[in-house]
């Protein structure tokens, strides 16, 4: 069977992804760049590939993200016109889960509140708002979203989302399209973000989208940092036209300690622990699209370069 | 029909409450205690009732709670041998289910970490822990306890629950009496109390009983603050046997600014927000066994003042 490079600086992830390979595909070859036999190999497993490293690869015959997304690989540069794939892990779709719904009955139930209070040591009741009440937004019905988007349905919230294609998902109203963003925004108390990152959604979370919530909204981003603008957050904050915002991805990770972000009044910073696929599934679905490559089946979990997911 | 007077010094709920007596039974007439007719009333709705104030109604006839709990009748004194009943608001139930996801999340996915991080501007990615391997316990298993136990099950942890009498329900494993609490509460990772506050519960959250846990346990408390051992919860959280604590509800409300828990480093103090039913439901259920009173209908929601619920 063919090898497998691992294209990534990340030597955590590194050690992390041989140890998992060893356990599930013990018998399946998996070098670091500078190995030996590298030059050979037919597939690359990438996260932030280093400039020209996919390129260098004359044999490759498939790119694999180890994650959910495959923006990353464009730091390699131009990509070579190959199949690509990525890691669709369902532990990850429940991490994600878990974490939407925290991020929402947080700023429903207006935890943040009391927790700020009880650093003052004052005792106030917040509002009730109950879920039927709450209205929410989920940008992208991919895997993510439309776990995430069911699951708060369920819960009993008014849910919303959208989409660049038309989906149909059960106690969700789905809107897609240029013409429907602004029916989905429209009056919303929390706005969940679990687009990828294209050219069409960069700067998405911006003024104009914000100016369509409800008054003091509340932000989450779990899509990529490059979704927000910047300056646009800062101002919606400080206007109160957001009451918060919950940010677990960013331009630059880690998010550096001098960014303002750590200590903008409204802003939560989480180090994007909102789900990972686990070292164990990324090995196992390389492993199996390795062996899919070999036998001529249909690779799993095609991305398309051209849409960006 | 025949009058209910409100027994409480919260001035706000009495507004509250007559509010929404007006609003869903505008013929019934709801009297505070120094009003002229007050001392005919045959129904009081109470919350801490004054000293002396049920035992001085001479045709009182249905003592009502106007909250899940009786416990805090006796603050009257000594009860006089009628019906009790209490509210049972399928709303707050949802806003107990509510909270105690959130405090599940919390603690499970380490947001407790994540945000004492941001006050340093420190990225550090806390371990995933999946739900099915996360073990949670709830004490009592009453309306509150059910729903609980059984939204936790539905989102995929391992929940025990614990109750006075049997119980069964899906997905739980439910244990009951003396000899079943050691069982329930084994090597928990997060324990949930939801028990009512009687002679045999309180000071049940003690040494012996955070000793039971798994090392590093979360101890949430929604039931009553004279559940809680303070010495002994204390010395837990120094000595690491518990983690974290997330204490709703208090012997003394609010609690005082400068009582310890407010500063004890791994204490969340939340302003017993969990759920509280709503004016109108309270309104509603009072009224409804006012008329049954009347008609000689079996009344709704009656406790067992021997056994405190």
């Amino acid at each position: 069977m063919s090898a497998v490079v691992l294209l990534t600086d990340d030597a955590e992830l590194v050690e992390e992804l041989r140890q998992a390979f060893a356990q599930v595909a013990p018998a399946l070859c998996v070098l670091q760049a500078h190995q030996a036999g590298a030059a050979e190999a037919e597939v690359a497993a990438c996260w932030f590939p280093p400039p020209g490293s996919l390129q260098a690869l004359p044999r490759l015959r498939l790119i694999h993200s180890v994650s959910a997304g495959i923006e990353h690989l464009a730091t390699a540069g131009s990509l070579p016109v190959l199949p690509v794939c990525r890691v669709v892990d369902p532990e990850q779709r429940q991490g994600m889960v878990e974490f939407m719904r925290w991020a929402v009955i947080h700023y429903q139930r207006h935890f943040d509140l009391a927790l700020a209070n009880q650093r003052q040591a004052r005792w106030q009741r917040p509002p009730q708002c109950p879920a039927k009440q709450y209205r929410i937004g989920v940008l992208g019905l991919g895997s993510m979203g439309s776990a995430v988007a069911q699951d708060l349905a369920g819960a009993g919230y008014v849910v919303r989302g959208w989409s660049r294609s038309p989906k149909t998902l059960a106690g969700v109203d789905c809107y897609h399209g240029d013409s429907g963003l602004q029916h989905c925004l429209a009056g919303l108390d929390l706005l969940i973000n679990l687009l990828p990152l294209t050219t069409a959604t960069a700067g998405l979370l911006n003024s104009q989208l914000f100016a369509a919530l409800a008054p003091g909204a509340v932000l989450v981003n779990g899509g990529r940092g490059q979704h927000v603008a910047a300056a646009d957050l800062a101002a919606a904050l400080a206007s109160g036209q957001l009451r918060a915002a919950l940010l677990d991805v960013f331009e630059q990770e880690p998010l550096p300690a001098d960014h303002p972000w750590w200590r903008t009044p409204g802003i939560t910073v989480t180090p994007h622990m909102a789900s990972a696929a686990s070292a164990r599934c990324i090995a196992s679905q390389i492993a199996e699209n390795t062996r899919r490559l070999a036998t001529g089946e249909t690779l799993r979990h095609r991305a398309d370069p051209a849409l960006g997911y």
